[in-house]
């Protein structure tokens, strides 16, 4: 079959021809509905992740189970399933609460995912160690479920944490409308009240912001006068929560202006920027976060809101034999919404 | 090899020769060092589980890695650990936190675990069907921690679902000081600094309880005179968290009756009573639960207070031979602490 | 100043000339908006509260501040503000978290609020004790605001607690969908993503419960069929959350029914039911709870909610003078949605 | 009366001879028994704190209740009390909760405390704006009782937002045992058994460490030796919660070396250091906060926790004449423990 590979940093992927897997004892073949193009593949291709390939890429992965292998059970051929993305060591206290994003042997284990170290969905197969690993998808399509694994899961797990602040009388905002700030204001809107402005450069992504019932955008080209135009609009309290998507040094310290006592940054893009931390600024009482993917049953929880219709990433589907371009566009800043490639 | 099997509802135990089991894929062989005698096993073996026999008893299992199935990584020959009990379905929202013990598909699942529907721990090997249902026990022996996984998982899940309302001002009382109420105590000294009181209707067990570092205990022999002394010491505000390790309509009333507002009555004892709630009885604001063993993170942090020396269950122990007399005594009253089987 | 009084129980309320309070040190003078009439002021009037009368009743009111006494800051002459229900002793540990409606001293305060000891707001002034016990309500209308402190907080406050369980894959069953069980239902869409299921014996009130955005109602006059229809919807996994506005025997036994392991039933109805609660019936690891009207925060929460469009009670006003006649009718089930008197 | 007032920033501060004040309506007078004094009012004197003198010092207050203002209730002369240091606006979200620490208005408060912009405990006695700010002692002796409202409230604060964290299985590392750090300790080994470490780089501190029970200490001087040595203990897994009551450069940065993912980092020390949070340094999940001071509920379980001795602060005390002093001491690092000055 084909598959897009990861060969070795710096290097582009490449497309080639790799036996179809077989599911050894303990794991499940999924034949891959679609894989999502996600913006930190680019920094494996170029970083690499610390672990040698090659391998084949594609950590955003949708399908129906193929096959099971020898011991394997609780789940039938043909149904269809996500995959859980960050493969933990499935033992440690975070592993077994299910935040395999957060295993203790990180350090230590010798894959971090399919398409992290381990072959993952950018071909018409491919192995999961685990049945632990699998969410059924109900009535969703696969093709279009794909991105729930990275690009919902990831502002979900963030703003879970942030729930116990998010209180009707509360204020969040969203800096960044793009891939994963999109479906944040969804997940927003579908579990808390607290009123919501949504930050971005684009005017473009501040429309779809608008489109998707957010009542309150700011354009934070200029930082100090987006400062000034939030403060005007929470007063002295501040904001609550801030989640930011881009992660660059502007929008990280727009966070540390804008939060009040008490309050919560969460950074999940990771655009270089640094949050500097010192007595009051931002204010006594925030809790700063960076956080990492999300965790088992948050996915169970991210597939629920998909199926009742809560949240919706958009998708743009390429055939899998384009995937070098759709990198380079990517790259480019060129896709709109989420590129899934179908195999 | 030697098993103390469990036949049908109504009979007693049997020890029979059953052939040593070997592990299929994705499983694991675990030689017994020893498993604890439970009094629901008396149930089970009066009533039945819904599950038809025959089959192993022992649901408090402790031994050493004796081998691995194929495809299991992660554990090594050896390795002292414990057997976490009550097995779900591994995949649902439940199991995927490890609170088996509320596994979404209890009603249909096919056994319960080791000695309640499948191949218990009261033999010399037993199969543990995933390496997920096993905990290390470091230093620990492991024969004296076979308890810990039902003896005090137990109470520390009781107790763990309390101690948002354990604060230092708040007062706990535990009502039974006996195998589960001994290890309760114990855990409630680990974690709190509240005020506790312990109350049994046996003054040996009190005197326990005042070893174990207790500073009041009350005779609770007559209810309504036990009741007022509660409420000298706690005077309006009542009492917090009322742990009721007997569960006896005595019992249960007790709580209802010393608990104040905002509290908690947890009842772990299965002794045949019944909580009736009704408007202010007990008062409004109180969280009642009668909750079911513990989930496989608290069995790791049980086996952490343990290894720390905070907890140190009572364990008698006694030859597989002896099953059948020693379930006897059980049932006439005549263990002292946890009698644990030695295969 | 017209006011409606409590004499003493068993005696219906009068409508008396009273003179026009004074706020002492510390107090605050509020102008009556409107004052809700609820159900528990008809046990107030039959059974008394253990509080002598004469009183004036009315403990659901919001109005404008009219004068402050001497010491009080933080408040404006003109400001328009809901009036916290449940008065407790300001001191102690519940009451410092601004949950009055527990306070630990509940047993010998000497007023519950305003209308259950202390003079209410079914007149055209009363005196709020401290200004901690108002909360600002923007631009709503003081009038249609008047129930929220009540018919609102109540529910809020049962579902508040229940939110932790309340993920986007659980389901929700409210029970009851009259004057706080048709705000419930608003509250848990604003607040949560949970399959959300509404039962009543009536069909009106089921078609407002869809009118409302309820996707499935079930009629549970037949509590045997409604138990199995829902146990259709749900599966094995039950309701995760039943709230029962009703509390009468039958539907409190529905939700004993209907509820699967780890879940939560909260009776805020007082019709007169019990819980019976033995092990496995509710399922294992349910908490139960007899909540009882809500903190300050919550009530600041609510009213934000209001504010932002998610809450709206049904309001039918009457002017104060009718008040006999109003209780008659509330008596007699002639009201629709919340009665509001107009001073 | 003598007071110790600060007259404006950059002057030693003065006793002075202030009238006896007398408490307004809803206000409490204390007679003071004693008034700790703190590192912060070093800060104070040298910068101020935007809030022109001048003012009676003292912010860690308790006594004895004097006299109440017009209004007051719940309160008898002669009753010991703490005073609750930062005083909010009381009518916030956040002062409702009691955690006038946040106060929502802190930007636009004529005052942050006694001895922070209003008269505080440096005196015979002083004005408590509201009953809801007294905590009552019990037996517990008022002079030794005052540090307990800042030097072990603010660590406790800081330690029970860690609690979730802070499982048995879990390591917490406390830096600096000073002031704060010697309490801290206590009050990590009353509410929790995870494995503890103390850090300092003073041998004589460490030793009193010990000497509170801690069973691992470790000289952080050379820092990357320090934290080799904590890696030896704790493994990959790495610290959970790391405290730092120091918030130097170095200690910070030993806080992001140290601790593993989904972790937390309290820097409660105002030593000048900046934590600077990238990607996955410290490590992803990490909760990073600078906490303030502590709640108003939070000094009731901090005076419980000293009423059941388990906590205890190492108390000198001085002659509020020598006030000066002793500040000049406590610049020069010449006290040991907390001085409090006796009026």
């Amino acid at each position: 079959m084909k598959a897009v590979r990861f060969i070795e940093e710096g290097r582009p992927p490449e497309i080639l021809d790799v036996p179809k897997p077989a599911p050894g004892p303990g794991e499940i073949l999924v034949k891959i509905a679609g894989a999502g193009v996600c913006h930190s593949d680019l920094h494996v291709l170029d970083h690499g992740i610390g672990i040698p390939g090659p391998f084949t890429l594609g950590h955003e992965n949708a399908g129906w189970v193929a096959a099971l292998g020898q011991g394997v059970t609780g789940w039938k051929e043909g149904e269809p399933v996500a995959v859980y993305g960050p493969w933990g060591c499935g033992l440690c206290h975070q592993c077994q609460t299910s935040a395999e994003n957060y295993c203790e042997r990180h350090a230590s284990i010798p894959s971090y995912g399919g398409g992290l170290g381990s072959d993952g969905g950018m071909a018409e197969y491919m192995i999961v160690p685990s049945p632990r690993l699998l969410v059924p998808l109900g009535k969703l399509n696969p093709t279009m479920a794909a991105p729930l694994s990275d690009a919902a899961l990831t502002p979900y797990h963030a703003i879970k944490a942030a729930l116990p602040l998010l209180t009707p009388d509360a204020t969040v905002v969203v800096l960044g409308i793009g891939g994963l700030g999109h479906i944040a204001v969804q997940i927003l809107k579908a579990l808390t009240s607290a009123r919501l402005i949504a930050c971005d450069i684009d005017e473009a992504k501040l429309a779809h912001a608008r489109q998707l019932g957010v009542e309150r955008t700011i354009n934070t080209q200029d930082g100090a006068l987006a400062a000034e135009e939030i403060a005007d609009l929470v007063g002295e309290r501040g904001v609550t929560v801030a989640l930011d998507f881009v992660g660059a040094q502007p929008t990280i310290d727009l966070c540390s202006r804008i939060v009040g006592r008490a309050s919560r940054i969460s950074v999940v893009g990771l655009a270089g920027g640094t949050l500097h931390y010192s007595p009051n600024m931002p204010p006594f009482g925030c809790e700063v976060s960076i956080p990492y993917w999300g965790s088992r049953t948050e996915l169970i929880e991210v597939i629920a809101l998909a199926e009742s219709g809560h949240i919706r990433a958009a998708v743009e589907t390429f055939p899998l034999e384009n995937a070098v371009d759709v990198y380079q566009r990517l790259r480019e800043g060129r896709i709109e919404g989420r590129a899934v490639l179908l195999p």
